[in-house]
């Protein structure tokens, strides 16, 4: 019997304003914890509104994903900020996205940081101090989710010094090399469109916390929780399965 | 003896990035309460830590001055949104504030909308609701501050309907008309720059709860909050001449 | 014989950063002129080149499609701005447009404002004046693309005071009343989504230059161009039919 | 006698909505070349307009002066952008500025990246490419302005890939080192403050073609234009001393 369970987590709220992107309605029941755009890379008041009443009505955590500001290139493109910008932009758009929650008696459950942020978070240890700052300024009880790898002693080395809670994620289709990094996309096979291929991983993640890397080798990764996507109908479909398998999993039946 | 005294309130924190406007350092300590941007109109997360610090260290209140999304227009102009979009804003704008409040172990303690909000607010009643709306279910507590007429009972009504708290604000440098409403910026003699008027409006309010109209009549205004500027060392100059005489007012005796 | 075609117009480029929205690479051959948008309601510079380079391989004329600046909102709320702020904007935009143009060898052959600005210009005398005033400023050759009434003498004569070029467009899928404008969205039956009526609407207009109302009497609309749209696969196959009816009327022939 | 003369040039245009930044009127007059904001690190469509006028009455030629969009950093901030992304910006904003400059009988002369963006093409060739492709692109008759450096082959070369002109820079109150290269602002003594030490320097730049190092070495910089600053009375007062000087030393008499 497993102590915990794997959560899923998909990015959620990326509409803004007429446009709309991801297949809400039909993943937000499918997974534990939506990660909800704050308005730097995307979402607005509105959208976020939506986004918290539809987490809301599914039972689903609800994290801030907050970004650099940049909605033109959706958070993609690093920013070089001053520490302290990322300290404060982490807590406008957590404290943005809890008047929201707060409204509709909701809560910020954990902080996730998106696109350019996320990836200088996890290379640059003062991109990581500060926005362990942000969030641990706010409220020392909300993790922090980062990338899960083969060692992780590092960060919570880091996060130690800001008392602060981790949770680490990974990739249902990604693939990893032998460090627990994700192989760059601009390596060939380096993300998974196979269905079989992602549920496996998922399920290998799930059951053993250990991913099969390019190579073949087997890598120990301790995850919380695996990202998921909500992109497309083909994406939905990936994530109703992951859900089913793990279900199934906990429970020792079929769902 | 005064059962309630006058406070004090000003906008603050309407900076912009590398663009500086106020001079919120001199003016924050003479002040009771700090109507600090959200970055809707100006401010942004760096400018807006830097004024909840000095609202904390100079021991004032801060209050969310949320406003239209026009930071080239700064939330001067009407912006026609469907009240929906004003109740989502507006909380968005209240919660990113508290949101580095609360970093800072500080807090939001009222509501005032700027500019084009505040007016539109004053004149439609639609607007009016979905402002009380959004302050409401962020926080039944935060009372809304709007402009002291000499006939409350309309907007008193209507913030019944949401169960919110009202404070209402007079202003020390506007020529009132005989309802209480001010004498449009258009007209001449709208705007006080005498120095003396000003302050015996303030202190008119203060012991008596009436203004002075252009024409020379009375009018009865019962105001909780006298709103006061930091733009200049002139108008810095009027603040602190308004601080000493409600000083004395209230204590009986010279600062 | 009709000495002057009825030319298709539609509005383009209005995906932003990495969200779509229309189907632009299908409907830009179908149609006359392009109306692009030019960063204030929608688009960035990449997706203005790209929606340039889809018109110039198609031989589609463009135009500017000049907004309020409100991505959010995408430019459908009125912002009252004051004439000079429309003026100036007005210019940044044909000009940030024309940039890109010039540097693919293409150019832009007129300005249609879009949305709120569009609706505020045909109801406001001073807005009109205002975007006569940018237009004719910036190029006297450039027509601005206006709606089509059963009068268009006001706005023809506001026009002349400025030296402006006009053109006049009329809507194939909009009801029409008496005064030939258009029919309030609120009101039921005000936009037709039956195809057959929408061609029906788009051949008079090319035939005779008459719409038949909601009550079904006939109304003179002179008009230059008509507008369609290409937001999803139904409309495109509208632009179609539109388009190869309007080809047989002008060939005499099949196409 | 010198066949060429020694350019002043300053970044002007740099208010934005409500906030202002500059002593624009005063400078205007003082140098040859005004560098002027374009919407994506400060100004907006009034202020361009309100820059341009002045630069048409003063007699002073304009740049474009383009960024990475980033308003609150003030186009400071290295963003990571893809090359087509630079091209089609910096198209965007010197069409931009060209359509406000158009609308009063001005014309773009020149371009000038700003920040982030000019430091980023100065260290990366392939951003240097993309600003070229997108300057030759946009009108193969208009230079762009870069840093003078000792050796500025490689930087010409990549020039002449692209047919662009180009225009080298000094700056009055920067130290150099023996490269011809800045000395980073981190290190003491890299910003010159002292008057006479600024004068000195405009001078022999414009005299010899030299600067000075820190080291006291002298080092050949071939410039055709001196970058100055406005932004307080000091800085304005320094310039006209420079523009003095220059003069004198072209007419050889005193001004």
């Amino acid at each position: 019997m497993m102590a915990k369970r794997l959560l899923l987590n998909c990015d959620m709220g990326e509409s803004f304003g007429p446009w709309n992107m991801g297949l809400d309605e039909q993943v937000m029941p499918l997974v534990d914890m939506a990660n909800i755009a704050c308005g730097f890379h995307a979402s607005d008041p509105v959208t976020m509104t939506r986004t918290v009443l539809l987490a809301k009505h599914a039972g689903t955590l609800i994290g801030a994903h907050p970004s650099y500001p940049d909605l033109v290139g959706f958070g993609r493109r690093s920013l070089q900020c001053h520490p302290q910008e990322v300290v404060a932009m982490v807590q406008y758009q957590i404290g943005a996205l809890d008047g929201i929650a707060r409204a509709h008696d909701m809560k910020v459950s954990y902080v996730k940081p998106h696109g350019a942020m996320y990836n200088d978070m996890m290379r640059d240890h003062d991109i990581l101090r500060a926005v362990l700052e942000g969030v641990t300024q706010y409220d020392r009880t909300l993790p922090l989710m980062l990338m899960a790898t083969a060692d992780n002693r590092a960060v919570k080395a880091i996060a130690e010094e800001f008392g602060a809670l981790l949770m680490f994620e990974a990739f249902a289709d990604r693939a990893y090399d032998e460090h627990g990094f994700l192989v760059p996309r601009t390596v060939a096979g380096a993300v998974y469109h196979d269905e079989a291929r992602i549920l496996q991983q998922s399920l290998r993640l799930a059951e053993a916390g250990v991913v099969t890397t390019l190579d073949g080798a087997e890598v120990a990764l301790a995850a919380d929780t695996l990202c998921v996507h909500g992109d497309n109908a083909e994406s939905v479909q990936a994530v109703q399965h992951i859900r089913a398998a793990l279900d199934r999993l906990y429970t020792g039946k079929d769902a």
